[in-house]
């Protein structure tokens, strides 16, 4: 063991306001070897997130915040090459907190948020974007939130979004049409021929009540909606008997404060229409994981759904792997390779 | 059969506008005996409704319009007295759609909205309120749509309504606490010393929101909402992680036309709180209408639930019943008894 070296990323200083590249520093450490009850994970892919510059803030309020020469925080795909742990044998792939670095040291705690990958059908990247917590998040809000049903008609706000752009082939899979809303005309196109949708709403150049209507003549059974407020409204409109209505995400509403949140015009309609709508948190929805990991697999393995990766090589390009995020750069899930 | 004389109430001319005693007749016609596949029953007990003006008029919208000349609809509790359907046996007690009559014949069929009464603990009368679509809407909605649990903190508006009215022993009885919304100071000590309330608000003179988070200070887990608009807005305002929000009516807003419609603020909190709001129709819930009718009456003949009627002895007095319910002047749901 003591000839492993662990590079890692820490925090140098404080992004103020933008994170930049000498926001951090790169260390080489000693490895720790595992104690009773621990493994050694050797990492195969890191993930990004917006997220990220808030963890680096003091006082944002978000997670507790890093401390300036600590490691760097996130998540990321694992291999375990050496084992205290009765649960996680030499072999074993993980997703979880490990950290911008090349080895790390887990419990398999709580706090590490770690799930073993179990498909073998399509590069570990997935853990970190189909096949992790944002494709989960589109197949069991769907699937056990959304109880969908073979013939459902879907909607889809967000559609574009990291969990909107699952949800196309998810619902087509299961035999149903999906109606996306996103934001450009780009965005529409690719719904429609590169992610599974039948057809898509631009809400900034269309009037998304009546393109709802329009669109999905005999009313919507599911609405997935990542936006709420006016979005949330436009497609409540349109809701079935028996509609479920899952709220997964508010991007319209989080940055305004209490008094200026939206006021839904359609709420009755819920009660109205004996629907449900619902919101959710993609932990307690645990014991579905491996359930969706495996049938998402089999079917990116089998040229029924897509995912749009951007995979950089290399633990070095994690800085700027990051700040590809705040200036759009990149198409896709951003992952960075670090070991093969 | 031959001997056998039916009273009925037929309608003589249209309200208008208001129900007069003269918009009736009683009519004496020979008992017609029941064909193949029908049976024959025998009124104990009618109910009345606001509704009954609606079926009046004509073009109201609410079911077909009753004819000039024509039985007057209604539900009632009956006995089987002669059967040749499978299903139907002499003795069998009835609720359903019997007509304001002595006498009736039925096949069974859906339009008659026949179940059959089960418990033999109380009278039967309680059949058409706490034992019958009322009290199981309040069962239902809080057990089977609320999925109420031992320890919940229950919020119940229209609390001192048909519906509401059982929620308190019912929430009682499954190990919780609730809160009614309520109109009147007298309502609200109804609702505390009679009904099973553990403390009341009067919306009308008290800040709902405020009161909600005064009485419910660990937060609200399911709201029973019989009103909606700006008092369901006060109550999603306390509501707890994974709290039910069962939308069993929206009397505040039955009367506005679409672009009226109150616009809720606190429907972001169903989200963010991983929350459930839900409508229901209480025929969809047809499975649990037996153990809804069991459970209750045991607690009724034990003394652990309290319901209000307001009895009136013989079928002449049907026309005199209905017009009670407009004035005002029935405490508690009125039902006139046509015979032991």
């Amino acid at each position: 063991m003591t000839t492993l070296t662990n590079r890692r990323w820490v925090m140098a200083s404080r992004p103020d306001p933008d994170v930049r590249e000498d926001n951090f520093r790169l260390e080489a450490v000693p490895v720790v070897a595992p104690g009773p009850g621990q493994f050694l994970l050797r990492t195969l892919y890191l993930s990004v997130a917006p997220v990220m510059r808030m963890y680096m803030l003091d006082g944002a309020g978000i997670e507790k915040p890093l401390e300036i020469g600590e490691t760097m925080r996130g998540r990321g795909v694992a291999e375990v090459i050496v084992s205290n742990h009765p649960d996680y044998a030499v072999g074993d792939i993980v997703q979880g907190k490990i950290g911008w670095q090349e080895y790390s040291v887990s419990d398999g705690s709580p706090y590490y948020m770690m799930y073993k990958v179990q498909q073998r059908l399509v590069p570990f990247s997935t853990a970190l974007g189909v096949l992790g917590m944002t494709g989960f998040t589109s197949y069991l809000g769907l699937t056990e939130v959304g109880r969908i049903k073979a013939g459902d008609s879907v909607l889809v706000s967000g559609a574009a979004g990291g969990v909107g752009s699952n949800c196309g082939f998810i619902a087509r899979n299961l035999g149903c049409r999906a109606v996306g809303i996103a934001g450009t005309d780009e965005k529409c196109r690719l719904l429609v021929e590169r992610l599974g949708y039948t057809a898509a709403i631009n809400y900034r150049s269309e009037d998304v009540e009546r393109r709802v209507g329009e669109l999905c003549p005999d009313g919507v059974d599911l609405y997935f909606d990542n936006v709420g407020g006016a979005i949330l409204d436009a497609g409540l409109a349109h809701i079935n008997r028996y509609a479920r209505v899952v709220l997964c995400g508010r991007i319209s509403e989080y940055l305004k404060s209490d008094g200026e949140q939206y006021a839904l015009r359609n709420w009755w309609r819920v009660g109205q229409r004996r629907a449900r709508m619902e919101g959710f948190f993609i932990y307690d929805l645990e014991a579905g994981f491996a359930a969706a990991e495996t049938q998402m697999a089999q079917w990116i393995a089998a040229g029924r759904m897509s995912y749009q990766e951007d995979l950089l090589e290399g633990l070095e390009q994690m800085p700027r792997a990051l700040i590809r995020l705040y200036t759009g750069a990149n198409v896709g899930k951003q992952v960075v390779k670090v070991a093969a």
